[in-house]
């Protein structure tokens, strides 16, 4: 799964994404000594860990990322401070030290000290770790980019021509080549038709992270910037039958749905996302996502809107197109 | 997006809440010195908190919204785990006392207890709170409502008159009578000021979750809906020297900020929220967010553009503006 995700991602655009949790790799073990067991109480070996840089934190999950040395061995340590538990409020509230920080009218805030035993932090420790390890939780920054239509023609244009990105794997969704299994609705239309499937990142097995993915026939169309009015009825056309097969297939009605492009897309052929509304997708926020039904507004007022539209879009920091922004000195 | 997060918005339907009052509240404390403004140190009047019931929780974000009693009066407390601060990681990793959970291979993981004031919880109580409070913090369903240019004339502006949601906390900083040392920046100008300061949210520990309102001075602008190209100088104003403050005072520069505009805003007095790109912010997702150089720009081509344009946003089940769209069959 991993390995398909990373086909779709043509490149590096995208939000940041937080590394993936704590996964356990096959026993390349040089460790020996611990094997797999529990020890009730350990001496804090952790009082010795020498920190050498952040790779990563999140400060709305309250994690952190660390790389640096216990003893002298390269290890990665990762702190995450743990749900509060309803069962622990009464004792919480009791047992806590208070301070006021701040009050005004109804509202006032509080830093709260807590018993340590009731406020743990999970502490995850790969050691040895490998460069590999330390690359997988490295966080890559990224950069708002401001793009006006003449940068898209001097500076983004070329350099997707340039790298002629490969969607070899979306012609072999669109002739049934591929994952034909997994269609959920097509329109065999040429103009205006299109294949819906399940996103790679979707399991199928609920509906509350519903992601699917809506593939145009035509093949000619990159991203937003190649629409115009008369792409209308094909947008229009996927749209409202997206909807409707999602609505007949998962029970969620239009009203549960949200239905966006991105721009910059990871692939240069043009497709729709649709999610469910309140799942935070990654890369459904404002900075990346266009919701379908206002681009078809847009272009009704102006079918040229997006050739003249200035557009913002996060770059990772190793995207090869940041860099042609910045030596074009537009960051 | 579950926009669960501890938030102020609209409170105290159909009360005056004069400056009177807060002066009340003020005389009330039983701390003595605080009242509008910042007590070093408090009692702990959660000790007295008594949970009534759980209105949500969110096992990713650590954080709990409580509804329950202090003293006689209503209440809703929440609570958050505050970042992990990589300045205190030595001191952390010194201080606190691990416990082994398990071992395998290069893998195990700890159970760590930290000194209480390296580890501590944000507390924000809601004190009275009203019904809509606890409705507010209640975990809900949301669903996406498409409002054109005349049912915002004939569902939503009535709804928002006949609620009159009161502000006056909003005029309670604009009027520095409440949280005036939380303030970055401000522009006394009275047509195009604004005050800029950090969002409830944020704890300002680290830049890493950066979060910031910029208040305008003009109070009668509600929403996105009533802004026209006359309010071009204030949006501008807004975003250029929010900017600039927030390089001067937090070194990030504007590629590292989302800012934009909430519709529906959580309170109909005009603000700009400023976030750091990469932060997941509630709230910053396609369907609710409005990049503020987006609105620019299209006040720019259109100066009617909000008053005629089909917006989109997501209301929660409970949501009285929800009921309107309903029996006016527009959902």
């Amino acid at each position: 799964m991993a390995d398909t995700a990373a086909k779709r991602e043509i490149h590096g655009v995208g939000t940041e994404e937080s590394p993936q949790k704590v996964k356990r790799a096959k026993a390349d073990n040089e460790n020996g000594g611990g094997g797999v067991g529990n020890d009730p109480e350990s001496e804090n070996i952790l009082s010795e860990f020498k920190t050498s840089s952040v790779l990563s934190d999140s400060a709305r999950e309250k994690n952190i990322f660390i790389h640096g040395k216990l003893a002298d061995r390269e290890a990665v340590v990762i702190l995450e401070k743990t749900p509060i538990r309803e069962d622990s409020l009464d004792e919480l509230f009791m047992g806590s030290k208070l301070s006021l920080e701040m009050r005004n009218d109804i509202y006032s805030t509080y830093r709260l000290q807590a018993p340590p035993q009731l406020n743990e932090i999970k502490a995850t420790v790969v050691c040895p770790a490998t460069e590999k390890h330390v690359k997988k939780y490295q966080r890559q920054e990224s950069f708002l980019v401001e793009e006006t239509g003449e940068d898209y023609q001097s500076i983004t244009l070329p350099y997707i021509q340039k790298q002629s990105f490969s969607v070899q794997w979306v012609h072999n969704i669109l002739e049934k080549k591929a994952e034909a299994e997994k269609i959920v609705y097509e329109d065999p239309e040429p103009e205006v038709g299109f294949v819906l499937l399940p996103d790679f990142k979707w399991d199928q097995k609920q509906v509350d992270d519903l992601y699917l993915i809506a593939i145009a026939r035509q093949r000619d169309i990159r991203s937003l910037r190649d629409l115009t009015a008369e792409h209308l009825p094909l947008l229009q056309n996927i749209f409202q039958r997206g909807k409707e097969a999602i609505l007949q297939r998962y029970k969620l009605p239009a009203s549960k749905l949200r239905v966006y492009l991105h721009y910059q897309p990871s692939y240069y052929h043009l497709h729709v996302h649709f999610t469910k509304l309140g799942y935070e997708a990654p890369g459904c926020g404002v900075e990346r996502a266009h919701l379908l039904a206002d681009v078809i507004q847009n272009l009704q007022s102006d079918s040229r809107f997006y050739k003249s539209r200035t557009l913002y879009f996060p770059l990772r920091a190793d995207d090869g197109l940041l860099g042609r922004f910045r030596e074009a000195g537009r960051l």
